[in-house]
């Protein structure tokens, strides 16, 4: 006898593709489905169709938006002078919360990683430069992750863009704000002292 | 200007109601499905309207099914002389896996737990007396989980069933196989040495 009838087997199944769930929180999450009222489990499907359907890809900026180009590249107040570069488009709101960015962005789609054969080639980067031809672009912000994929694309990219007469800087890395020097990890600490400013 | 576009935000907000997952996940998960192909993407929605259309509960043991009676109820090779009662439907499969049980199954939807409304009312006790009237079963085996509220349950149904001339047992508590007696709680080293055997 299978453990459970084929409707909830198929719908465990495809809750164990997402990111992070096992077979376990696959049940939990199923059961409760099951447990709601029809239409609140019947929203979820629903938003994922919706979502599938509306969402591409900003041929400009290559973010997820229902709007192409999306709402960053046409925004009013939106400086055309700077770009700040990131590997998915959800990296995007860590620097919108700061509240100080106004600049424009660009989704690298990944970081350079040799492992999983993802070279320059599969990250958006012609473009890139395509766009800098246009001569308005005075600064590129590379926020890649501090990783080593994050940190060997932001100096593959310096080496590529600076020819091209644009300002190139790289995001700080250190100590987070609110943490402890003694947990801090070795080669952040080492960053952070390397990137030490006068005081 | 929204963190993202609506139906990016829409999609967030309905997994953020899923159990344990909060907004942080809910935006990995938002952000895989719209990476993924749209079949994998719609292969989850389709899955999850597809359960909530063909499971509903068996009228018998209150086991979720997609055929009432059950499986259970109605598998020619389960012993009609013992039930197992358990908190909710996915308890079965713990048992399921030990492969040594081969009786029927009672779901009572939760325990008792008077600081969330639920009395003696709100579990199917009353339809599980009934069953008993017909005198087939013998034992009833209380497998509600070992807390507070499970106790409890397992307690009252005891004292509700025994009159009717039925076998009442508790599954055993203890030291889980394969535990170290250095890591366990007061209450189950208790529950342990209360339950201790013959060698």
């Amino acid at each position: 006898m299978p453990d459970y009838a084929a409707p909830i087997e198929r719908l465990i199944e495809e809750l164990k593709h997402l990111p992070g769930i096992g077979q376990k929180t696959a049940q939990r999450l199923a059961f409760h489905l099951l447990k709601v009222a029809p239409e609140d489990a019947l929203a979820l499907a629903d938003a994922i169709r919706d979502a599938k359907e509306k969402i591409r890809q900003c041929s400009v900026c290559h973010n997820i938006t229902d709007a192409d180009p999306c709402l960053y590249c046409t925004g009013a107040n939106r400086s055309r002078k700077t770009i700040c570069v990131i590997e998915e488009p959800h990296n995007m709101l860590a620097i919108e919360r700061t509240r100080t960015y106004s600049g424009l962005y660009r989704v690298l789609g990944g970081a350079l990683s040799p492992l999983q054969g993802r070279g320059p080639e599969q990250l958006k980067i012609k473009s890139l430069i395509e766009r800098l031809k246009g001569g308005a672009v005075e600064e590129i912000i590379i926020a890649t992750n501090p990783t080593a994929e994050g940190e060997a694309t932001a100096v593959y990219l310096s080496k590529l863009l600076k020819p091209l007469g644009v300002r190139v800087t790289r995001i700080g890395v250190g100590i987070p704000v609110g943490a402890d020097l003694e947990y801090a990890d070795e080669v952040t600490m080492l960053k952070a002292m390397e990137g030490r400013r006068e005081l």
